[in-house]
């Protein structure tokens, strides 16, 4: 617990009243973590903190991780609850929260387990129901200083391990062998691994591959994508490497992504649509004849989860702002060939963009 | 792609029929996996399975996962659909599913996402909706032969990581050091970690806490519980260690303890309630005066997840059937001093049960 949590909890209580909501329903998730600082279990047993708009909070939890809240703070913050292994959680919810006076509404956090959804919504069964994001997405979305500090140290984090890739990369090695070291090595700067994506030749060209058995062969482009978690905030940044000198064709394309990658950041300042960023690193990738081969979105937001709001993809007309930070990876991807991505996370200013990963964005040759 | 997710399929579609349900649809969850061999990212791009009780199946995929969809061999046992970045995918689902003719009642995956839910309730207002599990629940409880081979093997490799656990729990060490070292040596045996517990001392008495700071002392009991996932199949077991000579007081715990692990283990026979088995572990405890502290349910089922039907617990009357796997694993537990807990998978034989773990259930002296 702490003076953040209590402001939190207050700011969403005027959010819920300000766009007329009766109460919040939030289970193990990062709004949970972010709302009274709990890393609840996503169990099938119910874990869930209802913020009324108008009466007292409570987090309803199974007895047996009562302890765990109870340490975390969360009981100082709001009232505990634990129900036992006989009793219906559901019930007890919708009988804490007693009859609607007037029609109501809840919001319901984004990644409820849809067997919980459907027992809320037949239990509260006069409600209607709208996404927690209408809520949280507000709260969330611009960054408090302390979040992009914590941000700061994760990329910081990161960048260490892409310092130790050349290392690590050798023809010979299968692409789990390098993902089992990598991961130790994110272990080493960060809580937990996230995800490893060593997608080395042909398999660079799937922008989530993970790891497989291919073997790494001299030659081979390899798209290195990491993160992990440190104080609960995410890491997450990706560069490229080639195993002995690359082909002209293989660093053509990656000079043309590296200049879509800086496009892309120099686009980034308040005010500008999120839209923007991505038509910026597309442009130079399209101008480049490359327009098909960039099958993604140019970013994501990061925070507390790995992928959040905003998103920096074609449609999103909204202005990023200061506080926001999110994700720019360009990628230019040749199936059956090979691919690349350039990714840093970027926080916005007042007055520009702040990198939080600053290892060099050029094709890096690992002799 | 398999002859048994064909008929997988199959025996979804005929499952759908006899409850007189429209459709199901799945996104990434272990029934995913379990129904066409997709381990698909929980990404909040919408990665959905729908299975018509009439009509073809499909998966849709976001366009950058379509190559690992197609690279599983989803893609040669259903229709793959790949949205991109700018379509709305609910639309996509909800065009290609057409109006009913009539009350439409659909089946979702128990764990999509809320925002997923309530996008598709929107979109096909015309349902009625209820929990997947209505269908997979019957379909997936009774393991296939080769999965019970599966979950067989991830015993064997969880039972040779406690094998080891003398080694590694030393005074002076941290719950953390200790965890780490686990997750390297499940690693050594499964293809991912799911979950490491290192509980020392009062951490023991949380049966949830994974590790901490705490350092190991020289007479701590220590809890340790530990599972991976090997060839997509769960491992789970618990042992307790002591670091040094137990005392009187916590060697009579355990004594208690393995009694009611054993009359659980005895207790399980086909045709038996599921809460008989939980009933028959809490009767040694209680009889022991300790009933309090068993705080949990005897077990719970195990297959792709970790944890899944059948629940062993008190008010579950219905019977355990050949092929069911499940955890047994009572536990005591005295808050702010220690815990113990001893768990088995096993599994429902045409006779009686097959023990998956194979460890001495002794407390172990780590000197």
């Amino acid at each position: 617990m702490s003076a953040g949590h209590v402001q939190r909890l207050d700011r969403t209580v005027e959010a819920l009243r300000a766009q007329g909501l009766t109460g919040l329903l939030v289970g193990p998730s990062a709004d949970l973590r972010w709302l009274v600082g709990y890393e609840a279990l996503p169990l099938e047993r119910l874990t869930l903190l209802a913020v009324p708009a108008d009466g007292e909070p409570f987090l309803l939890v199974p007895r047996l991780e009562q302890a765990r809240a109870q340490a975390c703070g969360a009981g100082d913050l709001v009232e505990l609850v634990a129900w036992s292994e006989t009793e219906d959680p559901v019930a007890i919810v919708s009988r804490r929260l007693g009859a609607g006076d007037g029609p109501r509404r809840f919001a319901v956090q984004d990644r409820m387990w849809s067997m919980f959804t459907l027992r809320l919504q037949a239990a509260l069964d006069d409600a209607s129901w709208v996404p927690g994001s209408t809520i949280m997405r507000d709260l969330r979305i611009r960054k408090q200083p302390e979040e992009i500090e914590a941000l700061r140290a994760a990329g910081q984090a990161i960048d260490a391990v892409h310092a130790q890739m050349p290392d690590l990369l050798r023809p010979g090695r299968t692409e789990r062998d390098v993902g089992r070291d990598v991961a130790e090595r994110i272990l080493d700067e960060h809580d937990v691994v996230n995800f490893v994506i060593i997608g080395s030749g042909p398999n660079g060209a799937s922008p989530h591959h993970e790891t497989g058995d291919r073997v790494l062969e001299r030659g081979d482009a390899v798209v290195v994508d990491i993160g992990g978690a440190r104080g609960g905030y995410c890491s997450d940044s990706t560069r490229n490497y080639v195993l002995g000198p690359a082909t002209k064709e293989y660093q053509h394309l990656h000079d043309v992504l590296q200049r879509a990658h800086r496009a892309a950041v120099e686009a980034v300042c308040p005010g500008v649509a999120a839209a923007s960023i991505d038509r910026a690193a597309r442009k130079v990738i399209i101008d480049a004849g490359m327009g098909e081969r960039f099958i993604h979105r140019t970013g994501h937001g990061i925070g507390l989860e790995e992928h959040e709001e905003p998103w920096i993809v074609e449609g999103n007309e909204e202005p990023v702002e200061a506080g926001m930070a999110f994700s720019v990876e360009p990628g230019i991807y040749v199936e059956g060939r090979f691919g690349a991505r350039i990714e840093d996370i970027v926080v916005v200013t007042d007055v520009g963009v702040d990198l939080l990963n600053r290892r060099p964005r050029d094709l890096i040759v690992c002799d």
